[in-house]
């Protein structure tokens, strides 16, 4: 079996070196190289200087075996990727007739005239192929140097994403082997990425390194990833996911890209039934999450947003002297908040939401952090306070995620408690 | 004057290799080292491969004399950037107390134990200074390798922005010239950034090269920068900040980090007055972004998410007639969706949205992307159509973003259209 080929990506352009522009461009690559089963092994990313450009290209060119030059290809004086890949690899730039009648076409296309400017792009390294460019001016282009196959491609994202077709196509046709690597994504929410670790550990402390194991945290959500090499291997993933699936269980939300929101609709939606919010600190995110996604009309169709305490009762019917007793974040309060909200909405359940999101408003009895969760439907309401003293929007996207999250528990039948009603305890 | 230093970033991570995540943190990185003067010469991003960093480490600090490394700093396994700083360092790795006492409260905060996976991360070089993270687990360190200063950073975005502050006051400190780029940032909404660029250069064929001119297209916002080197040069900014104000006008909504929500909020908090929310299509995301910004209690006390056409009326009175005879997306049904929501929430203001986000739903009438809004008080409530056809959740953020824009307007008592009335007229 020979070893898949070391891909490197070399970036140019002052616009991602001075952090004006986020290059998404080589997450594109990265992506559509996956694909294929190949990785990238190393990116570089310098301005327009054509020295730094040769050397880098030069000293990636010795080790890589296919090197993807995004950027620098366009009309402009600091466009500079056929002048330096000519210079590194000894060679003229000349007019190239291909990528002339390109241009010549691209301007007629538009009523112009090729310009001087514009015709620069035709200048390539001798020897050079061209890669067509079916939206823009800049043709792509391609040349061996050394070892290394130097491919070189436009920064314009809409351009580089159609040209990526035929490079892709190519690099996998010059594959030994057919050689798909066979990613497993799995979602969680409520599992700490250090918890999640420590529990693997101790768990499995001799993990196969066939299997890549990663974590990305996000916020609310955690993804894990299972990655293997070559299909013999599967068996290994396979087993590995049931030793994760033991360990997580129900933390476990999905595969691929599932949100909670997504997962929460998808079960309501199956079963015919819909939701309604009722929000407080969480000020309108749950329902924002909730209507994100396409179709979340069939089983979402209202929500309200009751900030104030005297909203709470005109809006939602929350008696006064609930309120007056037990003070706004109180079991009693999202209680008659979600009650009032099933009654309005005609829904079939309810999320409610009450809690000190700060920075101001906390007391000694109820600190910034402390909120009180009603979820479920009327004749199965459930409440919890917790305490989540964290910054107000990490707070109130953690709020959210919980309400969508005990829901989801719910319309599984998990009886189990997550493991952040031990974690974030309020007393 | 000394030469600045020559700074480089290193940037490490499986995800960002793999093109799961987009790395926005580099540009972050940069756009607060342009701050104080300083741009990025090189940035090397890898996976999590302990020789590849070591390697790539080695190098830059041989040439560089800033080197900020971003990512690798969690509990797990992958976690490698200690290991491998202390192995290219020549030092072990140690317990560091502070950041063990930073582990220990941040465990202690949130009622955890502070496990093996977070202790590791106690684990620092020999000799490293640590950097303060005031909302992760994981604190940043330095280390002086040779004649390079070694700055290692969270991969979290917003554990990374706010460690930022000390590293780039620091940074300045350092230079051998006063480090004060004066900037001035103009937030803008409806304009876009080739739109801008324009109009500039039309406008202004000779701007002056010593006020460096940069642009932030995000969504919905665009910040554009306006910065000198100098004080001496401060008038001359003064000057270009005039003639861009002459330009975009109202499209300005404020300097710094302003944000629409909260300069609604602001200027209504101002009057002691309120503001309601009655969302169709955006689906509670005006709300959600009134109520992120903290004190937003004081003039947002209810929004009503109306997702369903029953539900506009049974919850804000839209007459059932309206409904049938104008459909849900019309300007009687936003007015109406508009009037019973400043009633119910018994506010000042209201800003009502219903439209086709899509992708389903769309009508050869009204295509997707078509939207209503109104805005105003029960006195004077104004309303308009747009087509505004792009992918779901853009549609949602801009069109929020819409409604913000003429309340803030309208509070503002501006009476010129902004230029995406014209721009994304429906009819």
């Amino acid at each position: 079996m020979n070893r898949d080929p070391q891909v490197q990506l070399l970036l140019t352009g002052n616009e991602i070196m001075s952090g004006d522009t986020v290059d998404s461009n080589s997450a594109m690559i990265a992506q559509r190289l996956a694909d294929i089963g190949l990785s990238v092994y190393r990116k570089v990313t310098v301005g327009d200087d054509q020295a730094l450009l040769c050397r880098e290209l030069a000293n990636i060119a010795a080790t890589a075996d296919t090197l993807i030059i995004n950027g620098g290809l366009g009309p402009t004086i600091d466009d500079l990727t056929a002048a330096v890949l000519a210079e590194v690899a000894g060679v003229a730039l000349v007019e190239h007739p291909l990528a002339l009648a390109h241009l010549e076409a691209w301007c007629a296309q538009r009523g112009m005239p090729l310009d001087a400017a514009n015709r620069k792009q035709a200048q390539l390294p001798a020897g050079a192929q061209i890669i067509d460019n079916s939206i823009g001016s800049a043709v792509g282009f391609e040349l061996q140097l050394g070892q290394c196959r130097v491919i070189c491609t436009p920064g314009v994202p809409s351009e580089l994403k159609l040209m990526l077709d035929p490079i892709v196509a190519s690099l996998a046709a010059s594959l030994a082997r057919p050689a798909q690597r066979h990613i497993l994504r799995l979602q969680t929410f409520g599992l700490g990425e250090s918890n999640a670790q420590q529990l693997i550990n101790d768990a499995i402390p001799n993990w196969p390194a066939a299997v890549e194991l990663g974590f990305r945290a996000g916020a609310p959500q955690m993804e894990i990833k299972l990655a293997v090499a070559d299909a013999s291997e599967l068996a290994l993933r396979d087993h590995c996911e049931g030793k994760l699936r033991e360990l997580f269980g129900d933390h476990i939300i999905g595969e691929g890209d599932t949100l909670l929101a997504a997962k929460v609709l998808e079960l309501l939606t199956a079963k015919g039934q819909t939701l309604t919010t009722a929000e407080s600190c969480t000020g309108g995110l749950i329902a924002s999450q909730l209507t994100r996604i396409p179709g979340s009309s069939a089983a979402f169709h209202a929500g309200f947003v009751t900030y104030a305490n005297d909203i709470k009762s005109t809006v939602l019917g929350v008696k006064a002297a609930t309120l007056a007793e037990h003070g706004a974040v109180s079991e009693q309060v999202v209680r008659e908040m979600a009650l009032g909200a099933l009654e309005r909405a005609n829904a079939d359940y309810a999320i409610a939401v009450s809690g000190v999101a700060g920075p101001e408003g906390g007391t000694a009895d109820k600190p910034v952090g402390t909120v009180w969760l009603a979820w479920g439907s009327a004749e199965a309401l459930h409440t919890r306070c917790l305490l989540w003293p964290v910054e107000r929007t990490l707070f109130q996207t953690m709020l959210a995620a919980a309400g969508l999250d005990m829901l989801r528990r719910q319309l599984l039948g998990l009886d189990s408690d997550p493991r952040y009603f031990s974690q974030r305890r309020s007393r």
